[in-house]
């Protein structure tokens, strides 16, 4: 897999439209200004037009599956077609099945509990941890950072030669790093695990808003990603793949729409006949509304040419990366280095500064929301850090002194919503706050990092 | 627990705006009608005030917890806001947690995934599937249907005063059943529940829609419920009660969010630190919109007076009750009998009729949405029906002759947005199709019953 850079077609490289592009938001400084949301990675802003989509289904919103009226047929059809539109978007194979989850966590915690007894899982330990944690009945083998694409599948194929005994295996990799937003080299990563027997999940949560992904050219065997990080935030999210694991596991919930017959038995219990679809897992009134916010979301995106707005990102990203190496203070987070393809997702650190500060300056000076931490991948940025693993220290804003050492670090991310002059914004505001300082000084207050009204205007 | 009978305030009569209201379908028979949803049971409509919520909020939304920006900020405040408008809701006690899931099923397959090793589950076999099926890793006594609210009192101290050994149990009870609409005796449950050091669950799905829950006054250890049916159609659900279990179990789900810390160990391995508080069980990012609107939901019914909108609904069941009671081939379903009091839900059977094609002819003829099935109750329908249990059938729409016992019924459900006319127009269109017969003949097809068109104008 690789970034295309296919030239861009003029007609489609404007921004998509997205909800919130015209809010604005006070500054500590004094007026206000438009809002430049630079936290795509955490959860993207809605594209207007799924809001649209949205807004025009509401009021024909009905009970699916066995609602006899009107609205029930038509929400039960919106639902299953949407189903079909996210397969045809992920290129699945005929036999895939698609469950509707709640979120990439819900999907990687679906797989886990649907993964055959006695399953060895390989992660590497710069996942998130929505990768990293769920496969608790299973036996993990945790895998160290590599430095290089070719390393990580060298890694990969050494632990997997060496598992005794030789059962199933699962590898779980992600398609993009949320930290770094490198890219992983999942195609040859699929061939490594499928010639040792193993099996390979995806996780795509910061792939799919970036890059066009293809199941089957991949030979993946299962993706899981979330509508919110792909301009549909109304809480579901995708996990798809291979039919055998899914349909042979007991129902990840148990509860209505995964039971197709209940019966009492004679001697007091109860039987029960799961349904042999995606329905299996799919327990409860499905979210018809955030279910179809994705189908929206995905036809959005192909419609508008998925390349040109990854040819669009890539200059931002470029734009990014130049704008940030001009300031000698800060320092790039990356595992692969300067010259490996990633998308729209860098993190940072800046000497001097604590992270959680400068992330409160960059949102009450200049209006620009990015996130500080560790990312949900403690591991990973600890490694980049240099921390000490063996000390994992609090997430969040650690009152580290200015000259001190990061303890976490910035990070900034955007997407086919972001225009030009909030990637412009921001690299100006990183030059201003490391050159002159903030205007207002920052303190920890109940977690969360606030301008310190006593200490105001010392510029 | 009783049904409030108080006076009803004039100025707060009319049913609440929602979405969709004036939303026209097509007739079979020619022309159009505006279409009468009495699905409730299965999913409301949003209110009009939910819809605008969210709306208002929609260009607002951003990234929760660790995003240093103003809307995240925003977000996050709304986020926990909602968290304690729904404790209000509820009435919950200071040390009760209030976790947000996607709904009832997935609030009590959590609390499965919570209880002590070795608890004993005691549920009655009318449960909902979601009460009944989740409780996978425990012993479970299922119970006999009652016949009287006493009963089912009696038959719950007979089950736990004969368990053994004396461990930890925990009662699970619906508040109102979706299908008969019967109000259970909750707080009777309850009193015994504990009286035999057991735990109880309250499935309040359809209870906290049309009535107050008040889980302290209740004396219930969790309650749970669904945005969906209470008119807050946007993928999330409530679980809220005692602190103790569930922050002593493990995580619901692994991931971000629900982990505070989390770091290699020297052996290869990883430590993990889960948070203690609701975050606990509600990892990968949050539905903040569903969120939001479940307290949007709470809010506008307190504000809009919600025993004045419990008085208005009863006065539609007694309508229902009295219409349904005038055309004799009609058969509603009860558990308790007549007199029991009970919420806008009433399943029913027309005799000579196949259930499917009797709602097929309300929507295609009257535009009348409404449910046939047997309402994910397998058991308790059976029981109803007189069916044989050991027999289960199809859940659906059997082909039955006009003629034969019916294998499924039809559910007519109603709340706070239902306008008297489409009560009128389900009473008089059952009325016609008994007294008249349907104008087209009906047949499933892949599942669903639909006209039949090469049989139409019969009449």
């Amino acid at each position: 897999m690789s970034v295309s850079t296919a030239a861009i077609d003029p007609s489609v490289c404007a921004p998509l439209p997205v909800l919130g592009q015209d809010v604005t938001v006070p500054l500590v400084t004094g007026g206000e200004v438009t809002y430049a949301a630079l936290d795509y990675a955490a959860s993207a802003p809605a594209l207007q037009r799924v809001w649209d989509d949205v807004a025009a289904y509401a009021p024909y919103y009905g009970s699916v599956h066995r609602g006899a009226g009107y609205l029930s047929q038509l929400s039960t059809d919106l639902f299953e077609n949407s189903r079909r539109t996210v397969a045809e978007f992920l290129g699945c194979r005929a036999d895939d099945q698609v469950v509707f989850t709640r979120s990439t966590t819900d999907s990687l915690n679906l797989l886990a509990a649907a993964i055959p007894a006695g399953c060895q899982v390989f992660v590497f330990e710069t996942e998130h941890h929505a990768s990293l944690l769920p496969w608790r009945d299973a036996q993990v083998t945790y895998l160290n950072a590599p430095r290089t694409p070719a390393q990580a599948v060298e890694t990969l194929e050494r632990a997997l030669a060496d598992r005794d005994p030789y059962g199933p295996a699962l590898v779980c990799v992600t398609g993009a790093s949320n930290v770094t937003g490198e890219l992983w080299p999942v195609k040859e990563l699929a061939a490594a695990a499928h010639a040792h027997g193993a099996r390979i999940v995806l996780d795509a949560a910061q792939l799919a808003p970036h890059h066009p992904v293809d199941i089957a050219e991949l030979d993946v065997d299962w993706v899981a990603f979330s509508g919110h990080k792909l301009y549909a935030p109304f809480g579901s999210g995708v996990l798809a793949g291979r039919s055998d694991w899914l349909l042979a596991a007991e129902p990840y919930l148990a509860g209505g729409g995964a039971s197709r017959k209940v019966a009492r038995r004679a001697d007091g219990g109860v039987d029960v006949d799961w349904h042999t679809t995606a329905a299996r897992h799919e327990a409860g009134s499905p979210n018809v509304i955030g279910v179809y916010s994705i189908a929206s979301a995905c036809k959005a995106l192909t419609e508008a040419g998925f390349d040109n707005l990854v040819a669009r990102e890539q200059e931002l990203v470029s734009r990014v990366r130049e704008g940030l190496a001009e300031v000698p203070e800060v320092q790039v987070l990356s595992l692969f280095g300067d010259d490996a393809p990633r998308v729209g997702v860098i993190s940072f650190v800046v000497r001097g500064w604590n992270s959680s500060h400068f992330a409160a300056a960059l949102s009450a000076e200049y209006g620009i929301g990015v996130r500080d931490g560790l990312f949900c991948a403690h591991p990973l940025v600890r490694t980049l850090l240099g921390s000490d693993p063996q000390d994992p220290g609090e997430c969040g804003a650690p009152e580290a002194e200015p000259g001190e050492r990061s303890l976490n670090a910035i990070r900034v991310s955007f997407g086919a919503g972001t225009p030009d002059e909030h990637i412009e914004r921001f690299l100006r505001a990183v030059s201003e706050l490391v050159s002159e300082g903030a205007q207002w000084k920052y303190r920890t207050e109940d977690g969360r990092c606030v301008p310190d009204r006593g200490t105001a205007a010392q510029v």
